[in-house]
């Protein structure tokens, strides 16, 4: 994963568009000191090796640091840098706000991930494409360093057929009639039906769709479903999709499902990170 | 507010980089047809702008819409397009994704808004400098649609002494012994000093700062600090900063200061917005 | 398919970066006049619709186009535009570009399917990561517009294991023994091992894989692989790559595979386009 | 020459937009390794200064290369880098893709130069405005590294007269009527008139033209035309465009004119360059 | 001309990077208003088609305006806009700084040219590679606009020999002996010598240079030079820099030299453009 | 402050788009040298930082440099680097802009900064939103590096009510008549507003604007309005801004104002810094 320099430069611009007002008014510079960021709570971390590169751009040291992907208990220290007081205070926020927000996706995906593993040691958590738009190259770093996937990186490269498709061809029942030709097209791709009820996933798998994927649907309900479609054809994709969080994702993995289609990973708290600066005397 | 067109443009091609693949092997080229985004939930949108210039760019003619920052009670339609079928399929989703999200933060602004006017009308909420990195054009109109204002864009433009600053100088009273000359360096702006306790508010206020920003201040506490600063000099500002949120802002907004600081209102979950799309026939 | 605007503008910046100079010391403002491309060979013409937003940015307005993707004969006019002189005159090579550079790829995509299609109805044609470096919008319309499907659009959304990978985890065999644990991890994906020979073939398609991916194979081998691979499991997907060109297509089509992987219609020389302008008398 | 550093930028984002998703699911992170790019057949190589900037930004450190303009045979290693084994894989293809097309320009260069200048000695191939869109910056420098120059940049900064300006400006004789004005106005630049007879050339030449461009004219008209332009004015400038190409460039370059003007390099068969990965172990 | 999209959004950025923070708090919206840029003193405007795609972008509709390159009395009307009240803020000094700096020029330029032509309506006045660094699209519009043309566009389209490469070749009299080599290398371009003192004029001419760049010699030296060279060649093209500007130029136009090369047009007073704006009554 | 690596390259490649034609026929490569600039008279100096990064990015060691903001003395040197002949060709034209042109815009805040604090030493020197469109960052970097504060770095951030919002809210008394409710809803900043005339001022300074900004006021009327306006309200902020330039200077100072705003420092003549380029043999 390579985060684009464009994207680093934006998110320093962001926050430091021209003079850092403070430290002129104060005089900082001429001090050296180090900063430090630290994780208050427990998380998986991710985004330091951006801030590395931020620390690269505005002239500060990193000395150590944690990998993205990295477990970290309360207290832990996740990365340092050295270099000039006013350097220090320019590369503070902007590595903050990408440590914080990554590190809460790459959190929350981690945990959604164990309490479905915990009921399905094989299933996967893929993540949509409603994240914050802008974010998606941060957002899916964070995902993949959380353990889990991308289930759409957007329009390109994967085939889902939503109702709001068949609204322009005739309906699910006329398209599930072009399977043949629909699969032939992509067949490098896994054709998946997005279903709201179990009768329309049994005529989207005797059809011959690689997957089918429910929309909100309950999760005894699709416990059903997963039977009934396996017993169809053993290797059909089945994903759910649609109101699943961290506080039923168990139930649905128990349903014997292949993943878990989520966007709810990409909001929420992000972890709280402190930050402490050191003085470490005059420049040299 | 004008988001700029590289932003948008970078919206557009995260979710569509090349082709639209399902649209392809589906080929629903050669119907018309109209899509709509209704809320399903009560909220202070904010976006419509924005997906207008989406509409614009892929060829789709936007119908009806409400402007950023009103408020729709549920199933309110927020905007209509027409257009070509592949062309609808490309603008929904990255335009749901610029409604749900910009429409969240609106949302939460303006009901942490709410709660802290009740408490006390003049209060002002004003946003911090902690947003998605690489979203503050969006944030920072959602916020202002919601009624809130930036606390602080940047670096570049405002002038709030942190205690990692004094680290650099000497110590909080060796800075506020050079008060008036840091004043007079910065003096089209309003020099704002961070404080942890009354103590150092005080002495800030009486060194002629003029505003303390409270970080983590219980509001009991902060409602004694507010009459004795006020006493000290009647138009101090007084700002409170960390850890409050919509359950406990009235408490603080009460205390009399003049505005909460918060970031509180950048994350947390999309509003749910829906999109219907509808077969208009085939094209002419 | 949305060619980004940042794309169309390096295109005319590329070709106009300052004044035209030559059009400055002839003085040629104050005339209006038309622009006509015309194609002089048989092709499968793409790039109009760029070509129309260039003539927008250049304030020259589009009379009459035909589609991307459309097959047309000698002779035939592509796209007309009336306008200034001078603004004709920037729309000139760069529009010329556009069209002779993507229709050659659209053309050579559409030749190479039917000649593949001629031996095999239910073939595809897909392409490879390997078109000319920063051309990859423009590229993949083209061969979309003849036809064509993207193999890989680049490394996030396809699973493609190749000798390369192989070094660093211990060779086929080894990577074969967890291909159910990969599988699982990419589930949502067909999973593709490419392979130089049958043996490795066979060995894949045992262990699971969603596909194999010849390289370099001659077509009679591939055709006696086929057979053996569609015994083994019958919707194993068979591609193959590395040599296949139009002299050598249909070969390789009848073989039975689903798809053949090529690069060579990335290259290949620009569709013949002619330009007419004609002066429609001074500006009113 | 420097390339831009957002064109290289996006040479890495077109094939590595997110995660690499084949070397996720194998989990081959934790090794060290080599990448190895040989040339299989004679070129005149470009683009290795491009690969290792790239190199740079994905974290593989470039051990042994050639420079750009360095002619190789047939199994020569251009660039060899060292690095983890998932970044080995983010900078392949994309190193690839550069140095195949560049060395492909540059080595259709160099032939097409070698064989012009072993009719004439003293004669130039400089390469017209029509390459791919997009590819400018390492069209010209490949164009370079294989001996050429560029004919035209763009627009701005050389007076080339076509029959297209003509029609706003009242025809050749009018034009040429004002040939001493148009000297005057474009001092510092040989203007040039595109002729497609020799009457037309004679009178340019007559009037006072720095040079000119003889379009799609035989090689043998062209012969009579430089013997006759250059007796009536010595140092013209006489250039020949339209349908020359490495098979007829010797009769042109005979001919005694000042230099070819052609596309053709910018186009064809890339060269073919293989690469090899090694395993060094696992990471210290 | 045509000034990139990117450009534009840039310069409005600049000036509106969130939002309008005075036209917040005050609750301008709702009002229709118009604004007016008129011209305070005699000038050569320029920047008005970039007003008029600024005004586009931000919703302000443009009424009536003169072309980049008119010649206007003291109170003239440059160009008018009507819109909503807080789009023609957002649309005000962006759109008067292009005026301002980019009339500047023009009129510097225009002023240069009439002193120049006055003394010789044959000279040319041609501007160097020292402009503002980020300005040259805007500055190269406004030079030509004013009458004047770019001397070099920078280092890839022409060639003149600064002492500064003579250091690394040998000095000027090794340079000159390569000077057929040169001048066939460089074939489509007038080779020029920068030059400090007559006899090294007379060398570089008798050895064929197409022209001689003086660097900082006296009116009346040049002017003896000038017949000197023109008499050993009468179409060698005579440069003259350095220290020339519109208090002296007459003396150097009348020389006899070809085109002046001045940086001096580039920087300067900005043209004084005044701004009014009306209240047309509450929006529809 | 740092300036974005996308400015930089701009500047690069306005200079350096593609070849260094000249440095290519004269054929300097395979030489290394040093460049070195010296500055040719007193003057505040800015850009040195930005030089390195362009020095950096071309290959140029940087050897001995000076900060942005060290006064120097006529033909001190600045900068020098270290590289092979054809790099030092490319970096020398960007790095020369920059520094002459940033170097400019520091020294002449310099000296007017001197010329008010001589009179005033407790004066700031403010500059407006009217620099050159595109030349932000730069040349906010050099006004803070000659001593100078931006005043406004745009619309955002600063509350500054001009004439021109009165139009749409009914004019100054009305106006002040909210000034209350307005300072509530911008508590954060100061609200300054443009007044013409005393009584305005008064005016303001009564409702409780925390500051005024006379605009085009002589500078004895602007002695009495300070004391008046002072003793009405001790720490209301008075600025000054139109016409005030380095010869009025003082006059304006000695009246007690907070703040000159001004935006004469943004043009003029760029410092006269020349370059030197050393042979320094072949490459190893």
């Amino acid at each position: 994963m390579y985060i684009s320099d464009e994207t680093l430069e934006k998110f320093i611009k962001e926050d430091i568009p021209y003079i850092d007002l403070t430290s002129c008014i104060l005089d900082i510079a001429g001090q050296k000191g180090k900063i430090r960021f630290f994780c208050r709570e427990e998380a998986v971390i991710c985004g330091t090796e951006e801030v590395i590169r931020i620390f690269g751009k505005l002239g500060v040291a990193p000395v150590n640091w944690l990998r993205s992907g990295t477990k970290v208990k309360p207290n832990t220290v996740l990365i340092e840098g050295e270099g000039a007081a006013e350097q220090l205070h320019m590369a503070w926020k902007v590595s903050l706000n990408i440590l914080e927000y990554a590190s809460g996706i790459a959190t929350r995906t981690s945990r959604f991930l164990e309490h479905a593993r915990a009921a399905n040691p094989d299933i996967q958590v893929v993540t949509t494409r409603k994240g914050f738009p802008g974010t998606k190259e941060l957002s899916i770093k964070a995902v993949v360093s959380g353990g889990g996937f991308p289930h759409r990186l957007g329009l390109s490269e994967s085939a889902l057929i939503f109702p709001q498709h068949l609204t322009f061809i005739g309906g699910m029942d006329r398209m599930l009639e072009n399977m043949r030709e629909i699969k032939i097209k992509a067949c490098e791709n896994k054709v998946v039906v997005e279903v709201e009820n179990m009768e329309d996933a049994i005529k989207a798998c005797k059809a011959g769709a690689d997957g089918v994927q429910f929309d909100k649907i309950k999760s005894e309900k699709l416990h059903e479903a997963v039977i009934l479609l396996k017993e169809i054809r053993e290797n059909i994709l089945v994903l759910a999709a649609g109101g699943i969080n961290i506080s039923n994702v168990e139930a649905y993995a128990k349903t014997g499902i292949d993943a878990i289609v989520t966007s709810s990973v990409y909001y929420g708290k992000p972890v709280d990170i402190g930050t402490v600066m050191e003085n470490a005397g005059p420049e040299a």
